[in-house]
């Protein structure tokens, strides 16, 4: 792959998302964290607005605006939809972006630890999913890539590439200084990653590792008025990335009773209790372990 | 101490904690969890805008609003210090109260455990500590005694006995199935002290145990332009009610640098790094470790 020469560091794509956010903050005051040569670094503040508000948006999820239908439909006029456009001028345009690599910095109440969420699954990506690895073995690697690029709804995905730092748990509005340090150590490691790829100087790698695959969202139980119901199985919370088998116990009913997981694979949840997932009565996403292999690996 | 007969139970004091909230709705369905013979009980959520819009105040701060003199304020016309007027007039009004007893049901975001606030340390209130104590031994009992019921802004302080069940780590607008239970379980304990109180039937109880004094809540560190320059130090976050000696680090400064505690005092911190102190730039209270002796006691 060609070097990739501009990249972009995003915070506060959701307003109340902190560490992405005074990441920016302590970078404009020491740029040299987040310099290297063969790189021109752009931050941006995504969502000022929703920062100065402490809110995640103000009208609708600003991280689910950059499909390239959403982008080219100037009907869509909500203040994020709006902002998604203004973004998409000023690092993309999606499709010839002038962008090369967008790093998307964000917090979950999960119990996620530091996860890099990958959207594509090429060589490049897999690379630096076993870099991360190498340098932050806690780190967890997710492959959101059952869609393509263009597809992505994700800010990230206004690039060519973009990934996703998402880490926790955080309560939304709170510094935590350990999620501080896993996103900022995180965003480093990225950046030397491209780094060592435009000098053709990447170390060996490990020729496989273990990530997981997004394979679906799952709803909170509700009745029939769309009434929740119940919550998140105290057996599941916190247990994010570890296996849920077909019969496991994934909800509590309010009533006392208890829903089992009926799908037909081992699931690896994550996104567990998210608070932002309310918004739209979701529980937590599941995901498959899946084994990635770099080329020249056996 | 008389009989208390009216118990009033609150939830959604703040809109976005939500472990009271959903309890609210169980017992509705579910009366007869909350039933107690020689009680008459009953349930209010107190700030049901607030928890539509799933914040914790609409305009200003619901339970900092119940001071004999803010209530007797017709200048005060924001929503929550009016909603403040219509619950004391429903519960109160303060200082000839209809209701004997007020239990408040809240949430933190700071990792608190099952903690219930007294606003007296009356031999009753002295009691409750040692009966939550003996049925909860992982509860921990914080009195906030420093000035009197009157010149109390919370809620619960409309009653001439009232109470906060604190519990947490819960982000804010989440449900936990772990700490919804210890809020359950927290309240049935209270009204099963009331009821046995009532009858004259409470047991032996601890001579003395060890408790929480209320002393102070703490600022985190500002430049001169009020800009928060620093966060609570990953060596204190999560560490609510364990020991804090001068000299301690208590604050990581985002340029590096570190702030130790310099009070005169082995302090208690709780409500670490709590998101709803934020919008004043708190970052702890501090309490001190008291041992509290009942009368008969040695």
């Amino acid at each position: 792959m060609d070097k990739l020469k501009k990249v972009a560091i995003v915070g506060g794509t959701h307003g109340n998302e902190f560490s992405g956010i005074y990441l920016l903050k302590k970078w404009q005051s020491q740029p040299h964290h987040i310099q290297r040569n063969s790189l021109s670094i752009e931050t941006l503040l995504a969502n000022p607005k929703g920062f100065e508000e402490n809110k995640r948006y103000l009208d609708c999820d600003l991280n689910r605006q950059f499909t390239l239908s959403n982008l080219a439909n100037n009907d869509l006029t909500k203040y994020e939809q709006t902002l998604a456009k203004t973004i998409n001028s000023q690092l993309g345009p999606k499709g010839r972006a002038k962008t090369d690599f967008i790093i998307d910095l964000h917090n979950t109440t999960s119990n996620m630890g530091p996860t890099l969420i990958l959207l594509k699954s090429d060589e490049f990506n897999k690379k630096l999913g076993a870099y991360v690895l190498s340098k932050m073995p806690k780190a967890v690697i997710v492959f959101e890539d059952q869609i393509s690029i263009e597809e992505h709804c994700f800010l990230a995905s206004i690039a060519p590439q973009g990934v996703i730092v998402e880490i926790g748990p955080q309560p939304q509005s709170v510094i935590r200084q350990d999620v501080l340090e896993w996103m900022e150590n995180m965003t480093h490691t990225i950046l030397d990653f491209i780094e060592l790829h435009n000098r053709n100087m990447l170390p060996d790698l490990a020729e496989s590792y273990t990530a997981f695959s997004y394979v679906e969202t799952i709803a909170l139980p509700t009745d029939e008025n769309g009434e929740r119901i119940g919550m998140v199985h105290k057996k599941i919370q916190d247990n994010d990335f570890q296996p849920l088998n077909p019969g496991d116990p994934i909800f509590t009913l309010f009533d006392g009773g208890e829903i089992t997981y009926q799908g037909d694979y081992e699931a690896y949840p994550h996104f567990i209790n998210e608070a932002a997932y309310y918004d739209n009565n979701l529980a937590m996403s599941l995901g498959k372990k899946i084994s990635v292999t770099l080329d020249g690996g056996f």
